[in-house]
């Protein structure tokens, strides 16, 4: 038996799939200020016109152009992986699948839509672009692209993790791009949040706001602003993993898998690998698909779903999600990549359908996760990523109590290497767990009650 | 065009190429401190017996065990990539390319002979291994070597990198190595540097006196030595990477290339692309060999050809190579793997055959060539690794300017990601160039004239 199941460039997925033609209700529009859903022009300032036509198409299968596909081609095919020495070590008889997205030059997923998204905006005749990061994944990701197509790129980086990361931003500045800490002194969304808390942390929530604030007041018209996860077409993008890695398991002479895994903090990741399957569950296939996010940012578990904005300052239209509240301030964990307030509203909508059943686990857990997959399968993965594996290990054991021979298929959404300080204060001892207390949810979420309601009719399939 | 030229598991090579086997002049021997070669049992404090064998034999082919060739598919076959990118940015009708080295868990060449070099100390029923690292490289692939067969492993990181690079060593931790900085006070080694000189940034030749005596005076006698270059067995188990490269260069509808280009330190990742390739010249091929090297660190270009010990406390046997002195410490530069006094016995025997034509490079050179290799292949080398694209670029240049259609072949031997304080220093400017001055390497080397002579007969055909 081969390790690792490789496709060859000339078997790619050459559609991206949208879970928009599929599901069993309609997504919820985005709303503008009034009220009233947005139309795509009201979109313009932020985003090129070829971006918004995907966000909102109903389309069920998408071309991916040429020149993505020979800039997906520098790493892409990705491997699916099985887990065998994980397997041996847990004795139990499911079959464990990865997905490899760790073998991108960034070491994560984020560059599928990175390439994409850059190629588009180079098409409209824009020359810069502006993003958020969190962890550091996607802004790497983005001036990879950036880098590759010969735009330019400004990342605002969320403050907590630009000091404890210093290298993820060398790592832009690598590939060209210009990084400064957020909350910044350059827009007026940081500059305010500063005000009032100079010692923030900071958020994806408010980076975003420096970011698309500095998108739509260039006035020459050529930024825009390029967002890592949570819209549809970033959703759309990343399912190159899920149809990729269907391929994969046919030519391991697997059938469609039992359970689905992949951690969630925006959602693109997990989606990327549980859409193209989401489409056979919606057809009848009998298949759990698993969220994962931290018991110290519960959104999917915990929070309400609500029409909320996607930045903290408002900015953004608003999208019907399940959220903490825009104004949340994570616990700085170290999965920085799922500290999101938010979730993408395509995985929302499926939740609230039934067909995801989304879990929550705390930090600790998933660090002990990481170390045994380390000292088993030998990668170091991100923090991020621990999740899905932690999820993955608990769903091993419990086909072995059952004596099944499921498969799982998981996504190892990038690696480690760049966040091995969260793995030293595991093993030193000094990581605690956090539990989103009920009354800071109640406090973050209040505001929403203002909010227009997220009504939606539910098939009641699932 | 396939971008990437991939090998099946199965068509992974079976055999290490030994190229003692094929040196027209045979190797001088190690000697021992009365100056006579020194027999296989005087090793055996030090080393396995099934290692040592290895170290000595002078068969052509060696049989890759099962069990190893197990453990190297988790990262192998490797990849063969051609470097279209850089090729069009460069404006060469050479073809580049290189061989993927970074792929592996701890992100380099080496783990290809850490897994070797734990297995069989294993099944000779040694339980605990002892080594150096200097930029940590080695010691990340030892770990995890170890970590996948159940050794416990103890590593000496030379100061200047330990303080440098401290992720390096929670990467080791996170493999449940032990890693402690170089000179100890662990060590006699170690406590008569400290003595001597308390601020020194260490040495590979010191950290290597630590390990050595660590693993010798061990009174349960299951403790060995391992070494991560320059000996003999470490040469043939990188073979591995010439000889895919042969099938997969082939499957890329190529005859031998013209050109063939590695970094060297101690010499592995260079040996192990070009030793199988070097067959080939001895056989007639037309084949220009380039090993590489720091300008501050000249072992192969300026340092003479000498019996010398391979650590600093003269623990080691007398080895016949190029050497700057045992008691060199080589100025910090940021290549921390390039920092060694000497260079393998089997590299430096085919440059005095005239076989290989070694040059120098500045690091300002070889981080300007990191970063165009970033900002068109897209990936971010280490520091090593550098040196071996800034010659591929100089060769690839002069064959724009003969224009000649050369294929040019390097080994691309790790990544960078551990290493970004490097570009973050060279991109600030802070990055100065270094020539070792003639009266240092006279002073270092001064002594080596009271060492026995390595005299070598040459065949005079290079």
């Amino acid at each position: 038996m081969e390790h690792k199941i490789l496709l060859k460039e000339s078997d790619i997925p050459r559609q991206w799939y949208n879970l928009a033609a599929d599901l069993p209700t309609p997504p919820l529009p985005p709303l503008g200020p009034d009220g009233k859903p947005i139309s795509p022009d009201m979109l313009a300032p932020v985003f090129p016109m070829n971006i918004i036509e995907q966000e909102v198409s109903t389309e069920r299968w998408i071309d991916i152009p040429e020149p993505v596909l020979d800039l997906l081609y520098r790493w892409r095919p990705a491997p699916l992986r099985r887990a065998v020495y994980l397997e041996k070590y847990l004795k139990t008889p499911a079959r464990i699948y990865y997905k490899d997205e760790s073998t991108s030059p960034p070491g994560s997923h984020k560059p599928n839509t990175a390439v994409a998204q850059a190629y588009y905006n180079k098409e409209f005749g824009i020359k810069r672009l502006t993003t958020e990061t969190g962890a550091g994944q996607w802004g790497s990701a983005l001036a990879f692209a950036c880098a590759l197509l010969g735009l330019e790129c400004k990342v605002f980086m969320v403050r907590i993790s630009f000091d404890q990361k210093p290298f993820r931003k060398f790592m832009m500045e690598t590939w060209g791009a210009n990084c400064v800490a957020s909350p910044s002194t350059e827009t007026n969304a940081g500059r305010n949040v500063l005000q009032e808390t100079p010692d923030t942390p900071g958020s994806l929530g408010i980076a975003i706001s420096e970011a698309v604030e500095q998108a739509v007041t260039d006035p020459s018209g050529q930024t825009r602003y390029s967002l890592g996860s949570v819209l549809n077409h970033v959703m759309l993008h990343q399912t190159i993993i899920g149809l990729e890695a269907k391929k994969q398991l046919a030519a391991a002479g697997e059938k469609l898998p039992d359970i689905i895994i992949g951690c969630a903090g925006g959602g693109s990741n997990f989606a990327g690998l549980a859409f193209p399957f989401t489409a056979d569950k919606i057809n009848g296939a009998n298949i759990e698909i698993i969220p994962v996010e931290p018991a110290a940012c519960p959104t999917m578990t915990r929070a309400p779903f609500a029409y909320d904005h996607g930045d903290t300052a408002c900015m953004t239209p608003l999208l019907a999600m399940h959220t903490l509240g825009h104004a949340f301030v994570p616990p700085p964990i170290h999965a920085g990549g799922l500290r999101y307030h938010g979730m993408a509203p395509l995985v929302c909508q499926a939740i609230v359908e039934g067909l995801f059943t989304p879990r929550s686990y705390h930090q600790t857990k998933c660090y002990e996760s990481a170390l045994t997959w380390a000292r088993t399968e030998g990668t170091i993965c991100a923090p991020e990523t621990s999740h899905a594996i932690a999820a993955a290990i608990d769903e091993a054991e419990k086909a072995r109590e059952e004596g099944k021979e499921k498969v799982i298929l998981f996504n190892y959404s990038g690696h480690g290497l760049m966040d091995l300080t969260g793995y030293n204060a595991f093993m030193t001892g000094k990581l605690s767990d956090y539990e989103m207390p009920e009354e800071e949810i109640r406090k973050f979420t209040k505001d929403l009650e203002r909010m227009p309601k997220a009504e939606m009719r539910k098939s009641g399939r699932w």
